[in-house]
């Protein structure tokens, strides 16, 4: 549709002598989710695989697992300015005996009814929804080629070449190969895409697979990947600490500060054949 | 309270050889708001600074914009977890003369019920909410300054050296000086946090002012700098589309990529008196 990226004349300033020039910019528009005709919710999202974002943020979310509790999904018609459909309004309808999602989903991770808020309760919150158990999944990942999926993800990557302003998601299966990337303003829509094109596939639970995403891991992207039964879960940058209390609960392998041939394992550790000097571990060395 | 970070214990691969060692991660928490007891927004945020976290939301939401609009913020003494407070539970009285905010109020500034969704409608909601012309604003800036600006933004904060997991948000008058710092998980949380602190000395709106972010600009941040009246926003890293966009349809100056010497300016460029060789504009070269 053209609209991942826009144009725009900026003026570009170098110790304070400047010069105006075009500059490509991630396109960033609302979209509203609905189901049966009722608002969900509105992401603020790059234009694109919007019907991916709508089934992978019910994924995450805990109303769909599988491709058949989707009927369809469609642009809704009315949504429209000066005759013209914005393309921002998307309508999902659910099987029959798929429960519709009620209003209040968006706080469903993260309260409740029986205490206060707080991190426990999200961490409960996430156990209780999720049908998957990514702690059973035998995989076993290379820190080798764990190293190699930050360059696949940018050489993949279309649009933040031109515009240093998007997020990325990729989905990689423990070789290193890549299945899937997309790309939006928002890092969990990133996600959401990349999962929603996987549930699309019916390929949930992702077994054996890793996703990795350019920037920082917070308890809402390691609640995406157990939600989409993904074992590993690698970044570029920093966790959170609650990213790393839900990583351990789950028995999910999160990976951060993966940078050239280093990386900071911080759950999960035990699907890594790494050497660790002065411990009884194997000495399993990864790379090979 | 020390819940800022918290430490972990960790595996350090470099090319397959590991080692524990200890982390500080940035901590991560759910924070509920409530206004006059009633549950308005979750977000996960940062401990620390939360009653200017809850005040700065209100002012981004367009429900107040001076101290006294508040009357009282507290932690919710029954939000407990073990009979211990989890003061992650805030609860906002505002004044009798303020209208309660709605509880679909964080879509306000995403959909009108005139048209559908669409970017154009997001920037009318904020130019209808706002209280404020930052487009008014006479201050001018200097891109020398502005250059400074990352600089005393990142010596300022406290944690980031320590756990590469926060974000930061710094308020600057126009000679470079440092007003207030705040960083957290969340982006959005961190300029909340730093506008609830100026709404709370009344200091809305902030003219003259820059606001300075550590990562991206999105249609968000805009919103939020001109919720508290903020006439400058610079950024580390990229605009979005949108943002650039409001930024232009409100008159703030919107600067981008702002690294070393050199910057973009998308916006509101006649307050910054740079030297654009071939132009017709006056030479005035702002260094110096």
């Amino acid at each position: 549709m053209g609209r991942v990226t826009s144009r725009y004349r900026v003026l570009r300033l170098d110790d304070g002598v400047g010069a105006h020039r075009p500059d490509s910019l991630a396109a960033e528009e609302p979209l509203e989710i609905r189901v049966g005709g009722r608002p969900l919710t509105v992401t603020m999202r790059t234009p694109g695989d919007d019907f991916d974002l709508a089934r992978g943020f019910l994924v995450s979310e805990g109303v769909v697992t599988s491709a058949a509790d989707v009927t369809s999904i469609r642009y809704c018609a009315g949504a429209t300015v000066g005759g013209a459909n914005t393309y921002n309004v998307v309508d999902v309808l659910l099987d029959d005996a798929v429960p519709a999602p009620d209003a209040s989903l968006e706080r469903n991770f993260y309260t409740t009814s029986s205490c206060g808020v707080c991190g426990k309760a999200s961490l409960d919150a996430v156990r209780t929804v999720s049908r998957w158990s990514v702690d059973a999944d035998p995989v076993r990942l290379s820190a080798t080629t764990i190293a190699t999926l930050p360059d696949t993800l940018r050489a993949a990557q279309r649009v933040f070449d031109r515009t240093g302003g998007l997020h990325a998601a990729g989905l990689f299966d423990a070789d290193g190969t890549l299945s899937c990337v997309r790309e939006d303003v928002g890092r969990h829509n990133a996600v959401d895409k990349v999962i929603g094109w996987a549930a699309g596939q019916d390929r949930l639970p992702l077994t054996g697979m890793t996703l990795m995403v350019s920037g920082r891991a917070s308890f809402e992207l390691v609640q995406k990947a157990v939600m989409a039964g993904v074992p590993a879960l690698a970044a570029v940058s920093a966790p959170s600490s609650l990213a790393v209390d839900l990583a351990r609960e789950m028995g999910l392998t999160l990976v951060g500060f993966l940078r050239g041939t280093t990386m900071n394992v911080y759950s999960g550790e035990q699907r890594l054949g790494a050497v660790v000097p002065g411990s009884d571990r194997p000495a399993v060395r990864s790379a090979g």
